[in-house]
Parts: structure tokens; sequence; C-alpha cells
């Protein structure tokens, strides 16, 4: 587990991706989207770490730098290289950017509640940091670009409402070792693509710790799971671990409501999401 | 403009429903619901509104009083009376509620920028509220109930991420007309039932002053355009006037982003909400 396999070269031969072409569907992707509705500008939270670091890229690539715009949302408590990071981001990329603390947001609600763990308190952060993106797309006249990857979404491991909420996501259907590859091909600063993922919620605190395996690992499991649709009992003559395996198929299952619209109790002929369905950009 | 036929005889006849029918159909999908996660317990954030006040009257006959809890969310300009009456439904329901005020979370951000209009303003609130009742829903076990009815919904006349998040919502296939009769039958109070539609996210505001259009008007062309599929010019046949359909028909198209989640950038074989398509009670 205190292994780390960041580096690219040994990430699993089934997830290695052609970043040439992946990079430019996904600029595509973004010109495409935002062009539909008429406001070719995005607006990137920067957490200074590789996923945010990444869309950023993508978007300047895609848009150029003018229409990009950072803003960085630091706690109290965040890691002051987090800081550094996202700077280093801002700077090679050349874009605008504001910092706006969330501090007083997300301690004008802790100050009224005491019992408030270490996951809600970080709930609470990644919702302030929404608040913030969407407040500043208005603002700006500009669409908020997503930065949760495939893996996190899979796995539940982010804010339904907080770092979940965007308008496009140029990384959700890449795992993080994907995105890890994106980000070095785009020359995302090598620090920032090989430091420990982390949502720097609280204090120390690492992705990989966190669930108890790594991305390395997990990612592999999920591609053969979810993208392969292999069995259990296949996944185990591969070598994974039964243990692991259940684990992953239950956290998978269990966050399905993350990756749902609320339930609407259904009365009509057409209920919203249901009988009447129509793409995002029906009205662009 | 001035007209606000709230009077439930005054409804048009097409959107009149059986309430007994509905209240039993709308109770028994909120045990259902909330019964499958294991945790039939509902919170409601109480604004004194209609939407809310019914909301949390079907999860207390659902329920039972001792699972549904109340949070009042107001913020330093909110109407007094919208505390009165979310109180008197306390009162009615006998619930167990909260008191927790946004301004310090708010003014915490709009204290950071200057230039926000009423309705940035109004959004930074909804979305505040929708921090506070997700956090209060992690403390006490129970799952958020929503409180967005179809009108709204249909009109994108709502915040998204903010009063639209919910876990499971009971009201979001009736048109306001509908809430007020089902409001009625189940005893939400006289007052609460006949003011004036209002989101209390400024002083004086009132829904059908700011929408230009009343909930009756338009709820019935919204029930032949929507639910009956009518023909623009069937409409105009019937009366309806050709400049109202043509902007209620834009306003529909041009909300449907709030009513679909953020799009992925596709780029492998199953990509989430496209060919990995799950109920959202999967797991449970």
């Amino acid at each position: 587990m205190k292994a780390d396999p960041r580096n690219i070269s040994s990430i699993a031969s089934e997830l290695k991706i052609d970043t040439e072409l992946v990079i430019r569907l996904l600029t595509g992707f973004i010109l495409n989207e935002l062009g539909k509705v008429g406001t070719p500008r995005a607006v990137v939270g920067l957490s200074g770490g590789v996923d945010s670091s990444t869309s950023a890229f993508l978007a300047a690539k895609a848009l150029g730098k003018e229409n990009v715009f950072g803003v960085l949302m630091p706690y109290a408590t965040s890691n002051p290289a987090s800081h550094d990071h996202a700077q280093q981001v801002i700077d090679a990329l050349g874009i605008e950017h504001d910092v706006i603390e969330i501090t007083e947001m997300v301690d004008g609600y802790l100050g009224k509640v005491s019992d408030a763990d270490n996951v809600r308190r970080g709930n609470v952060m990644a919702r302030a940091r929404m608040i913030v993106l969407y407040d500043q797309s208005s603002r700006r006249n500009a669409l908020v670009l997503g930065t949760s990857n495939k893996t996190e979404f899979l796995l539940g491991y982010t804010t339904l409402w907080g770092d979940m909420a965007s308008a496009v996501n140029p990384l959700g259907d890449l795992y993080k070792s994907q995105v890890w590859q994106v980000a070095s091909a785009l020359g995302v600063p090598k620090e920032i693509v090989e430091k420990p993922p982390t949502a720097d919620l609280w204090a120390g605190q690492t992705d990989e710790e966190e669930l108890g395996f790594t991305y390395a690992e997990v990612d592999r499991l999920l591609f053969f799971l979810v993208d392969k649709r292999y069995s259990g009992e296949r996944l185990e003559e591969m070598g994974f671990d039964p243990g692991f395996i259940e684990r992953i198929e239950l956290t998978i299952r269990r966050s399905q409501f993350k990756r749902r619209l609320p339930i609407i109790a259904k009365l009509s002929h057409r209920t919203i999401d249901r009988d009447f369905r129509y793409p995002r950009d029906w009205g662009v």
C-alpha cells in the first residue's frame, strides 16, 4: 500500500492510452460543448492537484488562455504546497485567476455545529467551492469545467453537489492512471503529476491511505470489472483478491446514488428524467 | 398578472387531481424509497412556503413525526413571516427542528464579491441551504427530501445544485397548482397555501411578479404542451397566446441543462450515465 507507482512506465498495459488522440478528442469536446452555449469561456477550480491541473491545461489548449479562468479556493488548513502547485499551473498557462478563500463561508457554518467529523467537514468545503465556482462562472459568463475522474466517480470518492458538480467534464471517462498520462503529455508540472493524490481536506490526508489501496491497483480492477465486464470468477483467475473484488463491487453499487439525479415520484404521463428526456444541450 | 387565483375552485379542470390517491401514492413512495436505504428518516428544509410544507406533511404521514426533521435556514433579510409559517408547520406536525442561519456562510462569500446581483445572491443562498441540509442529513443519518415541483423544474425556476438537490423528491411530478390541492387536502395551514409564492431571496420578491405570469396560466399551458404533447397550432386554437407559447417552449429548452447531469466526454466503452447506467437504488 505504501508503494506509489505513479511512474507512468509502471501503469498496467491495459490502462495505457494514446495520449495524443485523447488530448485531441478532449480539446475538441471542450470546444464543441462550450461553443454550443455561445460563451466559449471556462472556469476551473484549481486545487493544485493533477485532475484540476489537467482540466485547466486541456481548456487552455482548446479555448485559448484568455478564455480560461482559474479559481483558487483555499481553506485555512489547506496545505500551502497546494497553493504553490496551483500557482505553477497559472504561470505555466498564463491564465487569469482569482484567489477566493472559503474559510469564512465554511466556518460560518461549521461554527454552528460542534460535532462535524472530517468527512462532514470535507463535504462542506467541497460544496462551498461549488458555490464559489458557480458564482464566478455566472460573473464571467463562463461554464464550470469538471475535474472528477472515472475512478472517483465509480468509487463515489467525491462529494455529491460538490466537486462532482460541473457543466462539462473532460476527465470523467479517464481513470486516475490515465489522467496521469494525459497530464504528463500536456506538460503539467512534474511535481504535480508525481505527488501523492490528496483532497487536502485535512492535514496529511492522502487518497490512497484513506482508500486503503493504490490507484494503480484499483484502476486495473475497475477496468476489467466495468469496462470489460469480467466476472468475479475470471477476475480471481487473473489473480485479483476475492475480498478486494467484493469490496470494490459493493463500493460501486453503494455509490450509485451519486451518479444519478434525485428520484422523482412518478404521477403523470411525462415525468422529468423518465419519459421527459432530452439531451442536456437541447436548448442551445 | 395581479390576479392570483390560488383559490382551488378556480384551478383549470385539467389540473385537478384526486388528492386522496396522490397522497396515498406519495406517502408510499417516501416510505418505499427511504425504507430501501434502511434509514427511514427524512430531513426537510422548511422555507414557510407551500412546497416544503407539503413535503414535510407527506413525510410525517409516511414515516411518523418522530422520523422527520425540519430545518429552518433564514438569511438576514428573510421575511419574518416565512419563519412564522415554517413554525406553524412544525407545530402542526409536532416534528423536531433546528434553526440554522445561513447569514454568516452567505456573507462570508458575498462579502468578497461586490458585484453580485439579486440572482447571483439568491443562488448563493439556495446552495448554502443545500450545504446545511446535506450536512444535517449526514448528522441525523437521514435523507434529504426534495421540495421542487414540476412547474419549477420545467421552467428552470430553481437553483441547480441548490434547492434542486435532494435524495428523493415527492413533488417533482406535480405542477404548482396541484401542490396547492395536495397541501389543502393534507391540512397545510391555509395561510401558507394561500399566500403569494415567493423564494424570499430578496425583500418583496414574488414568483409570479418575477416570472411575468401566474402559475394558473403557465401550469395549464405546461400541462397541454408537456403532458399532452399538443402542437403550437393546437394550443393557439385553444386560445393560448402565440408569444406566451413560444416563450415557455424556449424557457423549457434553455433550462434543460438543469435537468440533466454534467456531460462527460466519452472515451471508453462504458461511460458513466451513457453505457454505465443502473437505477439510483442499485446498491441498496
